[in-house]
């Protein structure tokens, strides 16, 4: 590691390898029961991979599609710059269309688009263009890492000894490029000292609760608790949960957080029982030029909701509806932890605050 | 078919045998993939059918337990009274432990003991007694159906032509003798001429709507979609659903309804968004000698959890929680059917005059 991290980097999900000038992915459907890693400088080949999901988590998305225009226009540093523009281009069209509903993903490749265009403009030649253009990939990297941090110190401060704090899906390492953003605010408090305890939802159809989520605490040792989605509202009923600490994919700038499909059921449940609802985000997800009314929830594949791991649940001539995100509105939202600080309602006003301190 | 049932019975999920003086099921653990039948004399098969959950559903437990004690009566009355007595009562106190939170199961069982009461104080011989506690069962079986219809009738009222019912689990034929509750609501209304559309929840983990609400529905040709449980909240915000219906494994004197894990946060998201949720339930599940607090609250087995269909999700170490029913308060509560009419808040008064009548 080239940076100071300050706290113990054991789970990366996307990374940069210095040698082979490949990004390289963990295939987050593999896990827990396998640990399979792909390398590729082919822009096509990791679209694949985030539309499949072997990539997943907004922020390794972006992170990922960064990298993989920074490892492309590498391998291609020796055409002309006209072919070279139009190819990286055609790199950055096809990231861009793999998911839409993820902010991250369109803040990083409108990061790198910028860095080509000013290079095309002042003609500057590949060889050193394509070195600009994946040092700003790296620098979206490791923004993402030190974001992560300091969402985690941030975070850390809410969270009292000994508390227990529900979490959905996987916003943890594996859904970013180290440490998550819920997870980060687990990791920093655990390794402060802080006796906390985790109950985790099985997040269905792809299951990253059960698989990814589960299988990060236990490489911690932060002990956790699996749930089915919908034991969420009676376990915070029992008064089994301190804190709600959820990821996002998309945060409006009025604060709608549009996150994995269940927070928003998650988040009723927190407001009826008085527990505080927190969503962890880094400010490249935050989209202050956005209302709800633009977000576009995807809809994927009707056959992941029919089948669990491949097996299929229910007859095969079923119709099923597959939202991947759901919408949670700011009234249910206790506070947003960014690596910035933490902002409270009114969202409107606060994070036109600290987004302005960019 | 003994009775004029007015509408078609296509599915049974328990029944009595004439011939081999039988309880029979269909293993709902198997479906839609087998049609599995079983059928047992042996209160012990049947009491391992309701743990396993082969049979499920409150009405269908209650109703197996009745039939199971009354084929067991059978068999045994050629014995003396005296040990007739005993081994009826042993079989009952079986039954009785099978499962903790369905009310209909008390019910039932106490009908029985009642009769076998009666006939021993009064000197019946077993010959004679145990046909009237198998008279007993077989009169808990079809006032079950008939109570199935009824709410049916009741319900099917409040359903406009064209809407979209969300239905969590399966309160179906497969969960009562026949018809279903929440889903006689359903078959009804379609068997009037209303074209309604159903949405199902997969319902973690045993998959009962995947599996068993899926199946029913098609075989109705009633159009049914799938949706993770996850998903309802925002299916219900998009304003894809008209009105919820759901069964009930316990109704208290209050209002409060004890059903299947996941139906509260549907509930919460339904009270959100002004749509009616409603309760469809035979009085024989209304306890009004008990309150919320008595309820206890099914903790099954963390391998449910951990599996889909026997198959592993998480790590094997993982803990995992594996509550069977949540809470619903009366204040997210629209309506409560039942097969003497539809109760409406405040419910502690409309449940004990509707139960009054019985």
């Amino acid at each position: 590691m080239k940076r100071d991290l300050r706290y113990p980097l054991k789970i990366r999900a996307v990374w940069f390898d210095e040698d082979s000038k490949k990004v390289c992915w963990i295939n987050t459907l593999k896990l827990p029961f396998q640990e399979e890693v792909y390398c590729s400088d082919d822009p096509g080949r990791v679209a694949k991979a985030i539309v499949d999901m072997e990539i997943r988590g907004a922020p390794a998305i972006g992170v990922a599609a960064a990298l993989a225009v920074g490892a492309y226009s590498t391998r291609i540093s020796g055409l002309p710059l006209g072919d070279f523009k139009e190819r990286v281009e055609e790199a950055i069209d096809t990231l861009w269309r793999t998911r839409p509903t993820a902010y991250n993903l369109f803040y990083a490749l409108k990061r790198l688009r910028r860095v080509l265009e000013e290079g095309v403009a002042g003609g500057v030649e590949p060889p050193v263009l394509s070195r600009r253009i994946l040092e700003e990939a790296l620098e979206v990297m490791w923004e993402d890492v030190e974001s992560n941090i300091m969402i985690g110190e941030h975070g850390a401060e809410l969270i009292p000894d000994g508390a227990t704090i529900l979490t959905h899906c996987n916003a943890g390492a594996l859904a970013t490029s180290a440490f998550g953003t819920a997870e980060a605010v687990m990791r920093v408090a655990w390794y402060k000292g802080k006796r906390i305890r985790v109950i985790a939802t099985e997040t269905r159809p792809m299951l990253q609760g059960a698989r990814l989520t589960v299988w990060e605490l236990v490489k911690e040792g932060i002990p956790v608790t699996l749930i089915t989605d919908n034991m969420a509202g009676y376990v915070i009923r029992k008064g089994l949960v301190n804190a709600v600490i959820v990821g996002a994919d998309r945060v409006t700038r009025e604060g709608y957080v549009v996150n994995k499909i269940g927070t928003y059921m998650i988040a009723l449940a927190a407001k009826r029982h008085g527990v505080p609802f927190y969503v962890a985000a880094p400010t490249s997800t935050i989209d202050l030029s956005s209302t709800v009314n633009d977000v576009v929830i995807e809809e994927r594949n009707p056959w992941e909701v029919k089948h669990v791991l491949g097996r299929p649940i229910t007859l095969e001539e079923a119709d099923a509806l597959n939202y991947a995100f759901d919408i949670t509105d700011p009234d249910l939202v206790t506070a947003i932890i960014t690596e910035k600080g933490v902002v409270y309602p009114p969202f409107r006003e606060s994070l036109e605050r600290i987004m302005g301190g960019r």
